[in-house]
């Protein structure tokens, strides 16, 4: 199927137009059907403001002008450093309408990371945030914004050495904006891997691949996103493109709800009993947080009793990092549906879901919150194989692993400005994605570790991530993490890091003899226990393992 | 947006890899994922055989490889001339992975126009199911087939100066296909028009088209299509893709029931009693037959009494003509939700949908029935205008008129020999659909008639449409419709054909005052009424207003 086309030597051409995908038609198409859906977005203060998509739709067409009076051209990066809120959204469709490319800068990373990101994108325009500002500043000696445009999220007056964002989209006219020429491969927004180790690399988004990504998500055995549904993007719209719910969202006219930078579990909350989504999206940490102050404020003694309603039938998708089977069936009986998705930047980023296969309606309760723990199954425009150390595919039979490469439409092929190196690429054109797991029969994907993430003990893997969803399902353990430590005799051997429930206890001893019931060989088990308070993590929420690494060197 | 590209002039293009979209993704898919899900076919003794994907995908990439074997080349035309069933849908996919285009020859028309039609196409190969073979003697004369491969649908033996199908199947090898190499915009298959003026008009879909229409179509708020579904088309195979449910059925491993030649109401309502689908398609005739036929089951005394229990939450999308609001209202007391949608031919075919729109959503029942029975909204990759004889376009106020026009990249561009006539598209691109309607403020699509409909009494318009579904409203009437009768004083006037319900009655004076009452002025109402047993129908299902006006001359 991935050969050269050949000349039809026969017959008529397709009949049908050659028009362009293109993200643009999605804001025309907002502007015109959904102008009265709604965008709620948190303050810093903590307080909402709203705007109708009619608005939006209006101030983003001004800001595509507005960025044309700037200078910016055809394929040029505009850069923001900007929490999930409306304006954020505005850049989403407003740079690809002028022409150029998102590119998204993370916040959490530190101030040296996102200056060299910054500075290799080469955006000349940066859009920030005013409460972001002294992060800014930490950074702009690394890069060479030329202009800087603040959005003063916070209310607070602009100084007048920045470009006022409301101002400029006063002063521009939207009504007269022409989109700029393009066509679907064209580049739309760009997004850097948070790779652990080397350098970040970009990885560019066009018209074509996020059209695609989104007619697939939005799919009913996916994210099942329909017009009607309130949307709660946790998800920071510097990853991957928020996964790509603004785009859906936009093309479908849904609500949504901005929680701006207050991402703590009794923020959300609030915010949810407020606004009553159907539908968010986030990392498996942000439902931790949530499953454990909804499960505290039950007690009747507890200060935030009764604080909190969640909307009925919520789902969320959550991905980024493996769900603990118990976390999904602690959420689900506080009412909140988990789906779990994997993916990466590289991958737009939805890969598999793990929805129930048709063939599984039948299936017991035990046997749909097992499936609901894994990867799941690949999505339609994606192709999904495993393959050996010796290059072989490994068959789907539940056991056999191999790492896990993709192609397709919306998958990278390549990363800006170095191309496609052999540790990230196949020669065949495959991504390799440094995930490791094995699939069955029916296509779920168990992902079992990160190549890197493998304990290799004794000539024997052990998977570190098996271990920690073994071990977060004991009842008194509220996060773990494993991690390899270099051992003479047996190479490497696993540690674990582990932070307990509020006010429960547990020894190794314990927490060993619940992973032998779990089916752990004893050789499997942790060499070491390390109790903590919290496990450091990424900037997008995962796991620090390197740092955890640097903690317990032997 | 529909100018030229430009050149990047700054900064690195997309990285996402360039892989086509294909129907071959879909059918590996399908032999990969959905093994265990099953196709039922009716044969012609009513008695059902059942297939499992497993199966299909080996018959089909069998018959991709037997097509090679008889010499198909790349972009040559496959024809077919078969009910809906299993084989059908191994051609759906066998001729496209061999390169070919599948032309899906229509049944009910005359054998002239079928051999005219088949001429036209240029196959040189078809597969004609064994009970159709007397309708292809006749028109056999008429084109120039070379091989003629017979499926053994009634399962009698196949006549040795036909190739059989099972035994072409049995003889190639399956395993050892390989997909010829084709790029997204090479075509897939054909389907001509069932013009009522003039010669039929090939269009010619591709796998970029079908890709794109599928994803769109089976979207949450349009299809709403969902692995776990069970699907009936009823609407032919032969009629624009099958409305590409057969495409979005096999992407999401649906169980399909295929009803083979057996579209009488009872026959169907068996099949769903029997096989229970959660989604079917159809056009209005056929829902109007099973509203009637299940209430009048309701009836103890009825011979039918008890025999029919429809799926409970079954969901039917309905096109190819308007669908009253009091038969969405009949069949909604019956269990059965209806879907409307707008296309042709020319659309692949879905273009709009009426589904209830998030601002609707505290709208009352009456409300949601009025929208229901319209035409709804435009889909994602869809977009529509409304032109005037001036060229001016139509304000989207609910009332202003125009000429709907529609462009994107699974609507038709050209028809296949003939290029793009200025009577069919306009200068700048669009499609002209020959349909008349009005948008609301909210984007619902209301088509008020086809342009050579309307009926011109006295310098105003009269919709003949309008006064159908009126009619139609009426708790006596089965079926009506209004065409147009020459008038040496008004120029012309409204010509009612009324079927009744059977054992009620109905005066024209009594339809005249519903009438009054829906707010028809006296000078819309029909000028004369001709009570008939059974309006004849066109070969899609529509009423045949062309047979009306020749039956009633003036």
């Amino acid at each position: 199927m991935n050969t050269e086309p050949q000349a039809l030597d026969a017959g008529p051409p397709s009949t049908m137009m050659d028009d362009d995908l293109s993200l643009n038609l999605l804001l025309e198409r907002a502007g015109q059907l959904f102008g009265s859906s709604t965008l709620v977005s948190r303050l810093p203060d903590k307080s909402l403001t709203r705007h109708s998509y009619a608005q939006w739709y209006r101030r983003t067409r001004a800001l595509a002008a507005a960025l044309q009076g700037l200078g910016v051209r055809k394929g040029e990066r505009v850069a923001t450093l900007c929490w999930n809120h409306h304006a954020h959204l505005e850049c989403y469709f407003a740079v690809p309408a002028a022409g150029a490319v998102l590119h998204t800068l993370n916040l959490r990373l530190s101030p040296a990371e996102i200056g060299w990101i910054a500075a290799d994108g080469g955006a000349r325009v940066l859009i920030v945030d005013d409460i972001l500002l002294p992060l800014y500043r930490q950074f702009a000696h690394l890069c060479r914004f030329e202009q800087v445009v603040v959005f003063a999220f916070s209310g607070a007056p602009v100084a007048p050495d920045g470009l006022d964002y409301e101002q400029l989209l006063r002063a521009a006219d939207g009504a007269a904006f022409r989109y700029v020429p393009h066509c679907e491969r064209d580049p739309v927004a760009m997004c850097y891997t948070s790779g652990t180790t080397g350098r970040p690399k970009g990885v560019v988004y066009s018209h074509r691949s996020a059209m695609l990504h989104t007619l697939t998500a939005c799919l009913p055995d996916y994210w099942n996103l329909r017009g009607e549904d309130v949307v709660l993007p946790v998800t920071p719209m510097f990853h991957a493109n928020s996964w790509g719910i603004p785009y859906g969202a936009v093309m479908l006219g849904c609500k949504l709800v901005f929680p701006g930078p207050h991402l703590h579990a009794p923020d959300l909350m609030d915010l949810m009993t407020e606004e009553q989504p159907t539908f968010a999206l986030g990392v498996p940490t942000i439902w931790m947080g949530i499953a454990q102050g909804y499960s505290a404020a039950q007690d009747p003694a507890h200060p935030d009793h009764g604080r909190w309603r969640l909307p009925p039938g919520m789902r969320s998708i959550v991905g980024g990092a493996a769900v603990p089977e118990s976390l999904i069936r602690t959420l689900a009986t506080q009412g909140l549906g988990i789906v779990q998705g994997w993916g990466m930047t590289e991958t737009s980023p939805l890969a598999t879901v793990s929805y129930l296969k048709p063939e599984l309606r039948a299936a017991s309760a035990d046997e749909r919150y097992r499936r609901a723990a894994m990867a799941g199954v690949p999505l339609p425009l994606v192709q999904l194989r495993l393959q050996r150390e010796d290059g072989s595919l490994a068959p789907w039979d539940g056991q056999s692993p191999g790492e896990i490469q993709v192609r397709g439409p919306y998958i990278t092929g390549s990363y800006a400005g170095i191309g496609s190196p052999p540790d990230n690429f196949t020669p065949d054109g495959w991504l390799r994605t440094g995930d490791v797991g094995h699939c069955d029969a029916h296509g779920y994907l168990c992902l079992t570790d990160r190549t890197k993430d493998l304990i290799k003990s004794g000539g024997e893997w052990i998977s570190s991530m098996q271990l920690e969803n073994a071990l977060m399902g004991h009842p008194a353990v509220a996060e773990a993490a494993v991690v390899a430590i270099p051992d003479q005799r047996w190479s490497e051997r696993p540690l674990a890091c582990v932070v307990l429930q509020p006010a429960r206890q547990a020894t190794p001893e314990q927490l060993n003899r619940h992973l032998g019931e779990q089916g752990f060989s004893k050789w499997q088990w942790p060499e070491r226990y390390e109790f903590m308070d919290a496990i450091p993590k990424t900037a997008t929420g995962k796991f620090w393992k390197l740092r955890l690494r640097e903690l317990f060197p032997a």
